[in-house]
């Protein structure tokens, strides 16, 4: 059985999922798959890291992080001074990057995964910031490292987008999409539908755990248009940053416009969409009224959905509902299976 | 450049389809996969076949079958007596079977299939009834003689359902999904919201060659029966046929019916389903109202969808928007590249 060693940077409810998940599928990673993952670093923002290269007692590590306690106490090896040498000193086979996104510049991350592939690791992140600010260099890093850089989780969590193009879509050329991206907005308005304020909705949501602390990133439409760039920059050729797409946020939106809309049996919807054009690509992140017609009409809550118009399929749509953080880890975990079977 | 030789039985809309986006494809098939497809044989249902093993003039044989003449002068070789004949003679590498599905036994498309198989060449279908009927027999002959037999556009088209679950989606357990998979009977529902009685709306549909000459396996509830157990025993490890589901079709649907469900802001679909239940696979087809809230509740004319419950994504939708026969030779073109590159 080959066993491969794995380094964590960051261990939210992300990377604790990512844990417990390949704690339950180790059975079928063993026989279906031929490999054994063993988590040997765990790097946090706030609660130390550790390094044992015989295998981290991750149940452990759970219960410290839950604990709010610091991890330091489970290495075997001297504590490194910076989470880019935790990632040079820990001999792990594949790093896990799932640190806070920074919308406008896509660090750090994007030196931790530079930094692993240069250590000769493959590079697995849920975070959106590398991908957007960073795609084209840090996959020339991988191929010059014969290592893989993946990223299914950076956009609808688990939903197979990436890995979609890679395989079941050969020969197709993508000439657009469109969707609704950002899930926190999307409850938002929801709310607001059912009769909430703005500022009600934006309490509620943060009381369920939806809604992030500072809310601007979301509502501002900076997560959605930091996805839109990733798209676009990994399917459609492009090189945009999350600054370069027509954004509009939500918080023009008044109870008012969301009841007439309802009225009309439309909804206000965050849509993103990106076209190819003659002068390139045309990208956008906007409020809109859609009708019942619309498949993006009946995305509710927290899911989200995307359609992309090919050549050679006029509209394919992906719908993710409910998602969580397990749905995040499980993209994560595709992207291991992937990456050891070179898919 | 690797030539590949293909047959093809069955030349109606999809076969055309196919043959004109096989030369569409051809620079990128050429170039970025590696080989040259050439048709070296075509048999159809009531105009004759032809076999040239140097390759056959399509955009002639396109014209003969067009203007409704027969393609045996295309032929070099002896004409075959039947199609099991053609399929035996024809030295090609890979089949695609189009002919017209049974949704009761699967025949003739499977004992083409197997004729294929054992002649040594791959088998793609469109057809739904192999895929029903034989799925376990024919995969294993398939591995049998070292051959694929791959059918992703038995079901929803060309839309990735079948490579999605061989690919992108590793390490899952499904364990059910609903979904719309009849376009004619989505249309002719739709068509009757709209204030047509049934026989209009079939009428209608006939008129723009949505409903075939005898509607009775789409109104009945067939066609969509003969997907779910494709899916079944496909995805979910099933052995059933389209009698086991149980089955509702639409001619029970009244206007009055339709009308009320719109007053309450809802909607009449054809629902398909399938869940994993301690009593095995629990399947059926059956008219259903569905809210706004429901993602079916926005598939219209003959798109089609559905919704995967799998363990580690609680719900991954896929939606086909417009289908044509080129978005079912899409999905042949995409089965004959993973042929080719083993995917």
């Amino acid at each position: 059985m080959k066993e491969v060693r794995l380094a964590l940077v960051g261990f939210g409810n992300v990377g604790k999922a990512l844990v417990q998940l390949l704690d339950a599928k180790r059975e079928i990673l063993n026989q279906e798959f031929g490999f054994n993952p063993i988590i040997i670093g765990i790097a946090t923002g706030s609660h130390g890291m550790a390094i044992n290269p015989s295998g981290l007692e991750t149940h452990k590590a759970i219960s410290l992080s839950e604990e709010g306690k610091n991890l330091d106490s489970l290495s075997t090896l001297a504590q490194p001074k910076s989470i880019i040498e935790f990632i040079e000193t820990c001999p792990a086979d594949v790093l896990f990057e799932n640190s806070p996104v920074n919308h406008h510049t896509g660090q750090p991350a994007t030196d931790h995964i530079k930094t692993a592939l240069q250590s000769g690791m493959h590079a697995i992140t849920a975070n959106k910031g590398p991908v957007a600010h960073a795609y084209k260099e840090l996959v020339a890093l991988a191929d010059k490292n014969q290592r893989r850089f993946l990223f299914e989780s950076a956009v609808m969590d688990g939903a197979p987008i990436f890995s979609l193009f890679r395989g079941p879509l050969p020969a197709v050329e993508l000439k657009g999409f469109q969707g609704i991206l950002n899930s926190c907005t999307n409850l938002l308005i929801e709310l607001m539908e059912q009769g909430k304020d703005f500022e009600e909705a934006v309490d509620y949501g943060k009381s369920i755990g939806i809604t992030e602390t500072d809310p601007a990133a979301d509502i501002e439409g900076w997560d959605a248009a930091i996805k839109v760039a990733a798209l676009c920059n990994v399917l459609m050729g492009g090189s945009i940053t999350p600054e370069q797409v027509k954004r509009t946020g939500i918080s023009g939106l008044t109870p008012a416009m969301i009841q007439q809309a309802l009225i009309t049996g439309e909804r206000w919807k965050l849509v993103c969409s990106a076209k190819q054009t003659v002068n390139g690509l045309e990208t956008s992140v906007e409020p809109q009224r859609v009708a019942p017609n619309s498949p993006l009409y009946s995305v509710n809550g927290t899911s989200s959905f995307v359609q992309f118009e090919l050549d050679t399929l006029p509209g394919l749509g992906i719908l993710e509902s409910n998602p969580g953080p397990k749905t995040t880890a499980y993209g994560l975990l595709a992207d291991l299976i992937n990456v050891m079977r070179g898919a």
